[in-house]
């Protein structure tokens, strides 16, 4: 089988690359050839080079992603997007990256379906931001898309290409509407949404960490492990099982920052609690205050999908997968 | 004031034009400039002739958008589209028409206003066909878009657009899901959708009309007169009190088909009723069966749209606008 992750240099695609090293049955058949794409050239793990080919590319400039799918890949990974912060400061950057790009992806698969049957397996990541507020408590999976961002409706765009693609048997295709990853391993990064990450991981490494926010600020978080578990279990399902409706929120949990903090104490103790430093923000509450915090993703459970349901969990798995499994 | 009608050759485009023809006030401000286009030439009325630039445009062709907005309109109308059954049927026109030549449209009135502020109102004619079955009862205005339909798919995304160019300050933007208009005038034609204005507009002119759905189907309906009143109140509203959800669904009449032969009846007695003969045609009736049926368009009607409240209401807006007032 042959796999093609475009965004393969970003966290999930390194780390969606590592499983498949890992296990080359996990997609549910043997993967025997890896194509590894990305605007900065990927990594290709040792385990993997033989049957790898890594490479420096631009799905929006034309001919890229018609060289890419004349490879047929049989499932294509898309996890690459100009995030939200760079979408909003760069309008026509964002359109060309997150819209032009995943359009002419599709329209490759679709052209090259024209020469020889062609059905590849498409997974996209999508994201909460499809979604914007005034929100009810707890938001459902018939919710509409009113995203309040360039970024957010880039890939509700998207998505509706890849409902539309799927339904006229182009490719088989299924978009995942990303929980807030957490525990986001690295360094401390400037997202807004960074500080969720940052008050757990930087206590568990004995390092002080900012929270901006009041500990009643509630959010929707999935590891990046349960983020590698919901690609791997897209391209091991028959998607049509999932129906026309192709697009799904994926599982996670819903929790109050304080949850986070009580959480960490209960691994890590009082001395981890210490060392975060409230520093009340008004610009990042304003931003955090138009996110989702909750919703209820009958339709992805139902299908099989799975998130961590403590916060205890997901600092666990942040200690197995990235500290070695000790603090 | 300088009106930009983009497809003017349509049903609603003409009447449109003849409305502000009628009444140069009736968009809030004199209106002292109109330019009119569309694929094929449209036609001015005498009354405006002097102050309408019609032409031949086809705005996915590259400058075509450019050179239009660059007569700098105030207000732009936009109702052209391929319409469903041909985005359905070739694929590439569809996407071409209904997402490029929007798409350009939108960045053409960008990239003016990055010579000289502009900053004009754009009123889009969406579609009801931005949902997808199964529905609920009654569709609100939170309900989510999942198109079944290339040509709904391609609405929702201008809808998306139109959003987020309007949320940017690009321009002032609304999109208008239009009900099934009732009675259509014209000769009948080979739409699905047709009958529903076949069986009303044909008994009241003498002639036989075919039937090829049960009584008990519903659907939801305005009349012509309505949905202009739709655009023109759009003209006159202030875009501020509409919010960043920017697309609506317009109000209609939620109705049988029982009760529009009903309301033929009382309006043109058992001998109208006659004429209509009855074909099951089980081809358009699984098309029907997915379409929606009934919506509860609150915000619209608390922005101040209106349509009809009953049938006998539609067919006398016909008898009105189309047959002179007398059948």
């Amino acid at each position: 089988m042959h796999i093609l992750v475009v965004g393969a240099a970003g966290m999930l695609g390194r780390k969606l690359v590592e499983r498949i090293a890992a296990d080359r049955l996990s997609l549910g058949a043997e993967t025997d050839k890896v194509t590894l794409v990305d605007v900065i050239a990927p990594a290709a793990p040792a385990s993997l080079s033989s049957i790898t080919n890594a490479s420096e590319v631009d799905l929006a400039v034309p001919g890229a992603a018609e060289a890419l799918v004349a490879t047929r890949p049989d499932i294509i990974f898309h996890l690459a997007a100009v995030v939200s912060g760079e979408a909003e400061a760069d309008f026509e950057k964002g359109y060309r990256v997150n819209l032009d790009g995943t359009r002419a992806l599709f329209e490759a698969i679709r052209l090259e379906g024209t020469k020889e049957p062609y059905f590849p397996k498409v997974i996209f990541a999508s994201s909460v931001a499809v979604f914007g507020a005034p929100f009810p408590d707890r938001i459902g999976d018939e919710f509409f898309t009113t995203p309040l961002t360039s970024y957010g409706t880039q890939k509700a765009i998207a998505e509706l290409l890849l409902s539309d693609y799927s339904r006229r048997g182009i490719f088989d295709g299924i978009g995942l509407r990303l929980p807030t990853i957490c525990i986001r391993p690295g360094k401390p990064n400037k997202a807004a949404s960074g500080f969720f990450s940052n008050i757990l991981r930087e206590p568990l490494a004995g390092q002080e960490a900012v929270l901006p926010v009041d500990e009643t600020v509630r959010h929707w978080f999935a590891s990046p492990r349960s983020a590698i578990g919901f690609l791997v279990h897209s391209a091991r399902l028959d998607l049509k099982t999932v129906g026309p409706r192709r697009n799904l929120m994926m599982p996670g949990l819903s929790a109050l920052v304080g949850e986070e903090i009580a959480a960490l104490e209960r691994v890590a103790g009082a001395k981890a609690v210490k060392l975060i430093r409230r520093e009340p923000d008004p610009v990042i509450q304003k931003i955090v205050a138009g996110w989702p915090a909750d919703f209820n993703p009958q339709r992805a459970l139902s299908l099989g999908f799975t998130a961590e349901t403590t916060f205890d969990e997901i600092i666990r798995v942040h200690i197995d997968d990235e500290l070695g499994g000790t603090i």
